[in-house]
């Protein structure tokens, strides 16, 4: 490891909490890291130099005074500008909150500072953690989106500038822009990780989840973000797990259910060729594979999701959509326009189609400890007018199924490409149990992208 | 008590099972009831008198060899004709299912006959339980409505054709019938009993419950029903307690909550001063009564279950409706129509407001084991036209509160009148402790309608 910026999660908790490392000299390597990229790579919405270290400080002096606060101290993150922030900017990539201050964080913030995580600023998002494109770039190829919505804290959490990040998920937008970029997206299951204080997109599929370069790392910001919220009707009551223990303890070789239909139907050559050559590594590894299949018709399954994130986009923005029609952009206007025209019928026949699929996945997953297919039907495609298509994932959000995505290699082209595993509702343990394993198996050393 | 039809389910049960008193004698006093009355109130779809003394008779036989199936051994009920019963026509009121005979009994239908209950046969319901009148007679009152949905399960009950029958509430479908008819309505907890095998009216707001002639029979039904049913998504894990020890325990005097706010305001002088009466004498009988308001505009809240209605109905009718709308009568054809034209905001609002509301009452339960309220605006309004205004109970329902209707009294008109009693969700022991406490301090005695 040369640089401290290369450090992940648990590197750098146990570097701070060890005394081989401040919490100010990580941050002060990070900060130097985004005053060098973040000109071209646009990451940030707000990021406060003097803040991180002041709070960096305030973090070694506790550790010498009180001791660690949990397994996050000193650890430096970025926050997705749709989970507000107590005193701190929160845009939602939206001119309408241009300078709204929230006067609380949300409860994933409030989390991660509680576990001793240090809030560097706030990642650029997408209009609303809808489709139109952020002005985040690419690091591996500046021509290509960087995908979405979570675009900054994808790209930051790739090229360095922090070890983890938080996004959000109602179609794809934590794994598409982690898959595109080279990392690690972890979307928990619906209802794992409180969403109060985030600003919603769709209230039946809205995920929180933490973007890492490791699957070890996502599952301890897991630790730190998962547990029921009183103040989120949807969060759940579910008992926790020890999640870290689930992705660093030597599992079995995984039961792999390979999903071909939709997923290795509509995806590039390559990437269907890429997947099958890794699926090979993993079998000749120990892994047990079996193609499964499912009686869903996926773009059914897409359509219905499109519903629901339309009708319930319309609810959040009514108000402000009749107020201020001009400050919508094409994407967030289309989800609105959409919602406001749909009929409750059909509203219920997508929540009817939710409940349909969640009960047929179940079923798909009996015996097998995760669902396997690529994680997006090809590499970021070479376009800043679009933030990729969120067809793999959306299925996945949809039924409220965790999933994560780990990188797998390069295309010819240089772009990263990822697979995808899902797992049962609440069976994070299994899935980040399964993914550590497939990680190891692959031992991909994506290494840090061009441009940076 | 001089004649046989007028015992209530326990006494039945106890009479069976002590040898006091044959399933057979019971059934041909009931039959004999029937073929009086019948003719004037039109209680039945569907009565087969061979069957149900051949059902009688076996319940005899299996006393004698096998001793009691359950706690209802013995005791003929009737079963509103939206409920599925193995072999037996279910009409749900409409020409569309005039030949329908299904291939399985409802689970509650089931959870009688396991519990040792005879199936008398199918009563009358509203078409599709909704608001178009039933050819069903007030016993009180030819020219009164008797109330609907459940409209032949209450008359039965009310001149004792049987002990118990089964209704279900969409709106006020259970406790308004009764109420007008002088007989107890009990509409559970949402969830509680399980809705498998019931001809839908709208998801959200169905539930099933028993009409009986007093508190503690109700509670034994409901002994019979409750329960977790993994083939009705809605149905509640929430564990089952000991209703009838609820409903036959020496309780302390309850703590009352009067709901004056709509209430009182939006009945009749007459039974206003009659509920302000029986609220006196409960008071002096230990009661604690306070005045308890709701932030609650309640005419919203009857727009909002309306729009649950008519959106969730309309999914349930859709088909039928397009391919047969002559076969709809002018009530289910205005829920229907108004369901199709709904956006689907309008539902989401209404969805919320449900939400809403459900905590508000919640917190204005605390302290008090139930809320107190007349059953309906009025006596049974002397027309056919109409079955009567569910304003009282819709709120209720539309919370997926359990209530409880108790015969208080006659108006100076000659029609019954009754107060409600609403309780937490899933709080049917407070509810039926405070219900049975109440009904023997005001130790009403309805006697028999005049037409009987």
């Amino acid at each position: 490891m040369s640089e401290l910026y290369q450090l992940g999660v648990a590197e750098a908790a146990e570097g701070i909490r060890g005394g081989a490392l401040s919490a100010v000299e990580l941050m002060e390597a990070l900060l130097a890291r985004c005053a060098a990229l973040e000109d071209s790579l646009k990451v940030w919405v707000t990021l406060d130099g003097d803040a991180a270290l002041a709070a960096a400080r305030a973090r070694d002096r506790e550790l010498a005074t009180e001791g660690a606060r949990g397994a996050l101290h000193g650890v430096p993150v970025g926050i997705k500008d749709i989970y507000y922030t107590r005193g701190v900017l929160t845009t939602c990539g939206s001119p309408i909150f241009a300078e709204f201050v929230p006067d609380y964080d949300a409860t994933g913030v409030a989390l991660l500072k509680r576990a001793g995580a240090i809030i560097m600023g706030k990642t650029v998002t997408t209009e609303f953690a809808c489709g139109d494109p952020a002005p985040t770039v690419s690091p591996w190829n500046a021509a290509h989106t960087p995908g979405g919505s979570s675009s900054g804290s994808a790209v930051g959490a790739a090229v360095g500038m922090f070890p983890a990040s938080l996004g959000s998920q109602t179609g794809g937008s934590i794994v598409r822009p982690s898959a595109y970029n080279g990392v690690v997206g972890l979307k928990p299951t619906f209802g794992r990780v409180s969403r109060q204080g985030v600003y919603p997109v769709a209230e039946s599929l809205d995920t929180m989840g933490p973007i890492t370069r490791g699957v070890a790392d996502a599952a301890l910001m897991l630790d730190a973000l998962a547990g029921h919220d009183i103040s989120d009707t949807d969060s759940s009551r579910q008992p926790v797990a020890d999640y870290s223990r689930a992705a660093t303890s030597s599992a079995k070789p995984p039961r792999i259910g390979m999903v071909t239909q939709f997923f290795m139907e509509q995806c590039d050559d390559e990437t269907r060729e890429h997947t099958e050559n890794v699926v090979e590594l993993l079998r000749k590894a120990g892994a047990v594979v079996s193609e499964v299949s499912l009686p869903t018709n996926f773009d059914e399954v897409l359509l219905a999701q499109r519903t629901l994130m339309a009708v319930e986009g319309a609810q959040v923005h009514e108000r402000n959509f009749a107020l201020r029609p001009d400050d919508y952009s094409p994407n967030v206007r289309g989800v609105v326009e959409q919602g406001l025209a749909t009929p409750a019928l059909t509203y219920l026949k997508a929540k009817r189609l939710q409940r349909d699929f969640r009960r047929a996945a179940h079923a798909a997953l009996h015996g097998y400890d995760t669902l396997l297919m690529p994680s997006t039907p090809a590499p970021a495609p070479p376009s800043r007018e679009t933030t990729g298509d969120p067809k793999f994932q959306s299925p996945w959000t949809f039924g409220g199924f965790p999933e994560i995505t780990l990188p797998s290699g390069l295309s010819a082209s240089g772009m990263p490409l990822g697979i995808q595993l899902v797992a049962a509702h609440f069976d994070e343990v299994g899935l980040l149990a399964a993914a550590a394993w497939c990680e190891r198996a692959m031992s991909i050393d994506m290494g840090m992208p061009p441009i940076c």
